[in-house]
C-alpha cells in the first residue's frame, strides 16, 4: 500500500467534500499524488465539483423498476437522483438515467450507494471469512494480508453502486458513477444518487 | 395501567408469535385478560393465526406507487405484501390491496410497519420532548406521567403502519392492519406486510 498522510486525507476530504475511506482509497490507487487522488475522486463522480459547490442539489427524480413474473410483481426498486433545478429533473435524458439505474440496481443489488454508506459489520464479517479462507489455502503466511486485502477491496468494490460496471454497456461502457458524472457534464449541474431501495419477494 | 404479568406477555408472545411491546399493549388493552388479549392480537392482524402457523409464508406482491409532478416521479413506495400461494399472490384482489397500502403509506410516511420495528430511540426523543412540553404546560406534577403515556402512545399508533386508520374510507374503514386481517379471512391465508420503502425528493 502507499504511504499516504492522514493530514491529505483530511484535505481530501474537505476539498472533494468526501468521506474518509473514499478519501484513502483514491490516495492508495493514486500513490499518495493529492492531486491525481482529486481527479480520481471526480473521475468517479465521488467529488462535488468545485464550482458547483455552492448551489444546491434539492431537486430530482425517482427512478423506478418492477419486475413481473406471473402476472405480478416480484420485485420492485427505486433510486433517487438528486440535481439542482426542476429543468433538469423533469428532462427526458435525466429521467432515463434514473431508470437505467434502477435496472442496474435490479439486477446488481447493490449493499450501499458509496464506500462510505456500506455497513462496516458486514466488512468486517466478509474479511473474517476471507482470512479463515487464506489460510484453509495452505499460502505462506507472509502472503495473507496482501491477499486478504486484495480480496476485501474486489468485496467492497462489487457491493458498492457507483464502483460497479454499468450492466447494459450497449449503452454506457464505464461504471455508475462514471455514468453520473457523463451525465452531470452533459447537464452542467451537480448530479448524485441519493437514496436507493430494492424490496424482492421472499428474499 | 392494568396490572399485567411478565409471564401472560411471555405466553402471548410465544402463542401468538408476536413481539414484546405488541404482547404488552394487547394485555394493557384487554386490562390483562389473557384471552382478550389474544383476540386484540388477531383483529389487529399481528398474531400469526394458529391454524395457518404451520404453513409458509413466502409467496407474495410487490405494490408499488409513483406520485409524479411536472413530468417527473417525485415520490415512489415500494411495499411487500406477503402470502402463502402463488395462486393469492397474481390475484387482482390480493394486487389491489397492495397497491392501496402503497398510495397510503405515500400519504400517511409510516416510520415502521409494527410497533416492534419502530426505532425506540426516535420513540425515546419523542418522549423527552413530550415530557418537557407537559412540564411547560403548568400542568399538576401528579398527572404528568399519564398524560406523557397518553400522548407516547398515540405518536407510537400514529407513526406504525398496521395502526394508521387506511386512508381512503370509501374502500376500507379500519386500520391498515384490520384490512390486511379481512384480506387474509377472505383468502384463506397467511397475508401479512413485510418491507415498505418510501423515497421523496429531497425530503
Amino acid at each position: 500500500m502507499a504511504d499516504i498522510s492522514a493530514k491529505d486525507v483530511q484535505k481530501l476530504r474537505q476539498s472533494a467534500g468526501v468521506g474518509m475511506m473514499d478519501a484513502k482509497k483514491a490516495l492508495t490507487d493514486a500513490n499518495g499524488d493529492f492531486e491525481k487522488a482529486a481527479e480520481l475522486l471526480r473521475e468517479r463522480g465521488l467529488a462535488k465539483m468545485a464550482k458547483r459547490a455552492d448551489r444546491e442539489a434539492n431537486e430530482g427524480t425517482v427512478g423506478t423498476y418492477s419486475h413481473i413474473q406471473n402476472d405480478h410483481v416480484v420485485m420492485g426498486v427505486l433510486v433517487e437522483l438528486v440535481c439542482e433545478t426542476d429543468f433538469v429533473a423533469k428532462s427526458p435524458e435525466f429521467n432515463d438515467v434514473a431508470a437505467d439505474i434502477a435496472m442496474h440496481i435490479s439486477w446488481s443489488n447493490p449493499l450501499a450507494v458509496t464506500r462510505e454508506e456500506l455497513d462496516q459489520d458486514v466488512v468486517a464479517k466478509e474479511k473474517e471469512l476471507i482470512e479463515r479462507e487464506a489460510v484453509a489455502s495452505g499460502k505462506p503466511e507472509a502472503a495473507i494480508p496482501k491477499i486478504v486485502e486484495g480480496r476485501i477491496e474486489k468485496f467492497i468494490s462489487d457491493q458498492v453502486l457507483v464502483e460497479q460496471q454499468f450492466v447494459n454497456t450497449q449503452k454506457f461502457e464505464g461504471t455508475v458513477g462514471e455514468m453520473v458524472v457523463a451525465l452531470a457534464t452533459k447537464m452542467g449541474e451537480n448530479i448524485s444518487i441519493g437514496r436507493i431501495s430494492r424490496i424482492a419477494v421472499g428474499e
